[in-house]
């Protein structure tokens, strides 16, 4: 069964979601990253939001007096990444999965237009990367959007996944803390703002 | 009556939106802009998109072998802007507003939480401003936040909407084209990138 949340906005239309149990670990992937924006901007270091999920709305019924009420709509598929936003100036933009596969990370996680959308972000010197989480293991990695683009175009030669290995060696390692509970921008300091070294 | 398109993507919860008749007139401002984003995405000149409409989920039908149905939703209030995306690795974020009002522009328009959003992307460094349609003159005007957000806080001084004259002032004129409707970037160059004037 798919997951959802009532308040509409923290519903992830991910594709291996059917098979994750969050309920008995905590907190999701997606919590603890809007948690982590929610202290970068308080304390004025970064404005990053998740965006709206994309619905496709078929049916509203205006009741008077009273709000639009959709009565038939349907979740759809994001276009763009889920997250973007401004740091330093500087444009940020990424997606963040999870997987309770142990040693790989399935590709079937993301879709094409994601895909696409990275490597335009990454063209127009955009910050793009991917959180990924092995729930079972609980680790957590950054890896800048230009590996998962190698991968993907690997599918042709037959690749369904990305090995742990492969992660721990192209990526970053994110510890979880407390406060941001996912303090992915000192990643990005490391790799794009400090040593300039582009990951 | 609430306006909005069967697809999901191009509904514009916006506070005038009740007194505006679109259909005789054309492309809405929404319309256009998203149009000038296609341009803009195609010619690799910049990554811009709308943020879906945030939309409260309060019942979802999960019938068996389809896809799940929202069956009870409400649009929601963005807590952000509209448009954002990266042109030049530089962060771009604005919003889009028209109304029929002929000599100025009602305030209304804009709620706190927008406010307070572009207040905190400036902040952080980010390109902020607001694209203003005159519906009834068809005149559109670029505006850096910065005047957006003087103005806002002069609601305490009893103002209620902002002149044409003072948005000419303060503001930039766009032209209607064809290929891109819109050309808002224009406008950005020659601002913030070319002179670094800051507007």
């Amino acid at each position: 069964m798919t997951i959802y949340y009532p308040n509409g906005q923290k519903f992830q239309p991910k594709a291996d979601n059917q098979n994750v149990q969050h309920g008995k670990r905590g907190m999701t992937l997606e919590e603890d990253i809007n948690t982590s924006n929610d202290y970068y901007l308080r304390t004025n270091k970064a404005v990053i939001h998740k965006k709206p999920t994309p619905v496709q709305v078929v049916h509203v019924d205006y009741p008077q007096r009273s709000a639009a009420k959709i009565t038939e709509a349907y979740f759809r598929k994001p276009s763009t990444t889920d997250f973007n936003g401004v740091y330093h100036g500087q444009y940020i933009d990424f997606e963040a999965k999870e997987t309770r596969q142990k040693q790989s990370f399935p590709l079937k996680n993301f879709h094409d237009h994601q895909i696409e959308h990275m490597q335009q972000v990454l063209q127009q010197g955009g910050i793009c990367f991917i959180l990924l989480r092995f729930t079972t293991s609980n680790e957590l990695y950054f890896l800048d959007a230009s590996h998962l683009i190698r991968y993907w175009k690997e599918q042709k030669k037959g690749r369904k996944s990305v090995k742990k290995e492969e992660i721990q060696q192209d990526g970053h390692a994110v510890d979880t803390g407390f406060n941001p509970r996912i303090d992915y921008l000192k990643i990005v300091d490391t790799i794009y703002l400090d040593a300039g070294s582009g990951a």
